[in-house]
């Protein structure tokens, strides 16, 4: 090794050890992972082929499909946020031409037709108004016309607060051979979802919502009806490190080295799902609905208004209108810098309209709302 | 909520809390992040979009630059293992049609071969025996064959330990007007690289080897000729999650939201890449070829052969030739669980052949190699 080019150290930062505030995070995501989720990630690492690590990794899917209410064979985490998660299930189904038909009602659903789009998708759009959702009847009206291949729903709209009732649609996309492919990033862990009754093909979700993770690592599962439409496709799914006939060789029992799994992430992932487990997701799903139901109520007696129906309000995050003539913006910057709470802004259009408010995971207790509102009454002009 | 399935318990796994191996990880990675690493991992998160967490992008930047030893506005941390970084060159680089050619003198040539097919391009191949390297006149000379609009070379072969030099291939790639991408993923942290100097337009890494950190957030770097081709592209780069186009925005000033970044990751890449700073570069190069020369002393000492010519080996991962007659697959299996050590075995050409032994970041020091060789001497036949 002959090395005769000096270093250049003028660019060279000089960095004390990292010091972060202490926030209770109550915007759309991440939530605060629970405390032994971290403990579980600060131990040290095995490698991604160790035998104690495949074990990890099965109990893992297996945690999984108990979370989804599901069967499915091929249901793992993406070494990814759920945005990966996301772009898996479109790499893994969309076949370039393929008719994609996507239920637009909030930002994610047009991340979707983004997204379908890129992989070659023949994209059609149905839409409401941002924190409404589409009835049965208006799927299959659509249905008709579009004849799609892939039908894509949002269950819980992140950027609107919204529920995307599922009851119904699994049944419809099989009278039209069609595969539903659904976003579960803020319902899985806190909304009831019964994947396979509900005949869903394809889901993501995230870990830092009601999964009460750290992010970066995203389950992701798909029944066998969309594994045999990747099976008979004819071109290459277009996404290597997303690739389901890869990546399902390394979580089968083929064990084939795909990638450097995020090993920590993983046993952060596995304690998040273990916890829920252990409490019961029936309980788990209650709880994230009565401390819900506690922050409307008293968001409304200090004179709030909610955006969505009641019917359809997410368990997981509310949106909350932000009153004539306040800076939505100053406020929650004022709650983030002298009360350490983060609520989140609205997107698309809803921007400027709304705060949302998470209570997910390990956030979803009676103390955040109380700590939330405290702090609202101090900044509400 | 009308709630009227039950949820079906009878697959309800029930666990213990998590409990792993403590290994000392000496295969081609993950490595043993650094305790520091650890410890900044499991502080609590803050949102994405947190001031706090801006100036910890910030930093994580311009700490990437020092250790890329590159001005490159565009150098960041993606969302996934090293193998999403490496997609994330390829998809920002390649358009359908271009000519891509690749040095292929290993695991890692062949998998850029694959990717960049995904992505349309017209692939062209080089081979060399996995272990060997290229000359310039050999790449000269493939230029002229196939005047490619971007030439892909493994600065650092995981599955050989072979290290190709690349001085000189920055002014050859300028000469025939094409973009030069490189594999940094074995080499950052620990094998000598100036990015700029070498006139290197793409290049990946990940954080579990020279850097000494987890899984899980990766770097990537594009020259402003990168980004020229990038902003002149027709089509939509065909991935949504790793489009530079849309994640320059929220690493830059507008902080557009793109995708809940794994905040605890780069909690730890920061940290891992402040000691990095703290050391000095250079120290932490010369760290790493001390250690690896008293490592190949140590193996050959013991009557053990080395794969790679002197000249050209990697000072973090070394492949040792398993000798005839011996069991190779039995005593990694036993190294690892009667003494808590991993080494890795052979990919593709030197399946069977070699064991991958690695001495990267952290475990970097005289105390891996001695436990390593004493274990051998007990597991040799």
């Amino acid at each position: 090794m002959t090395q005769v080019i000096a270093i250049d150290d003028s660019q060279k930062p000089a960095l004390a050890p990292l010091i972060m505030p202490n926030r209770l995070l109550l915007g759309p995501g991440p939530s605060n992972a629970h405390p032994d989720v971290l403990q579980a990630m600060s131990k040290p690492p095995v490698g991604h082929l160790d035998p104690a690590f495949l074990t990890l990794m099965d109990e893992i899917q297996a945690l999984l499909r108990y979370t989804w209410q599901t069967e499915n064979q091929l249901t793992i985490a993406v070494s990814g946020t759920g945005t990966a998660a996301m772009e898996a299930t479109i790499a893994n189904a969309v076949e370039p031409g393929d008719v994609v038909l996507v239920g637009v009602a909030g930002y994610f659903g047009n991340r979707l037709v983004d997204m379908a789009g890129r992989y070659g998708g023949d994209v059609r759009v149905i839409t409401k108004p941002w924190g409404q959702v589409f009835r049965l009847e208006e799927l299959r009206e659509a249905m008709e016309t579009h004849r799609p291949a892939i039908l894509a729903l949002v269950h819980a709209e992140t950027s609107t607060g919204a529920r995307q009732p599922l009851e119904g649609v699994g049944d419809l996309c099989r009278e039209f051979d069609c595969l539903l492919l659904v976003d579960t990033v803020t319902s899985l862990g806190g909304v009831p979802i019964f994947l396979d009754r509900w005949g869903i093909d394809l889901a993501y979700s995230c870990s830092q919502k009601g999964l009460g993770c750290s992010p970066g690592a995203s389950p992701f599962t798909m029944s066998d009806r969309a594994m045999k439409k990747l099976q008979q496709r004819s071109a290459k799914v277009a996404n290597w490190y997303l690739d389901m006939l890869l990546l399902g060789k390394y979580w089968g029992s083929d064990r084939v080295y795909h990638h450097t799994a995020p090993i920590e992430l993983y046993y952060g992932l596995r304690e998040a799902l273990r916890l829920i487990a252990a409490e019961g997701l029936d309980n788990c799903w209650q709880r994230h609905q009565q401390n819900v139901e506690y922050l409307w109520d008293r968001l409304e007696e200090i004179g709030l208004k909610l955006h969505v129906d009641r019917e359809f309000r997410l368990p997981t995050l509310t949106t909350v209108c932000i009153p004539d003539g306040a800076d939505g913006k100053a406020i929650a910057r004022q709650l983030l810098l002298e009360h350490n709470i983060e609520v989140g802004g609205g997107l698309g259009e809803l921007a400027g309209k709304v705060w949302r408010v998470g209570l997910m995971g390990f956030n979803s207790r009676p103390e955040s709302v109380d700590r939330l509102i405290a702090a609202l009454q101090k900044v509400l002009p």
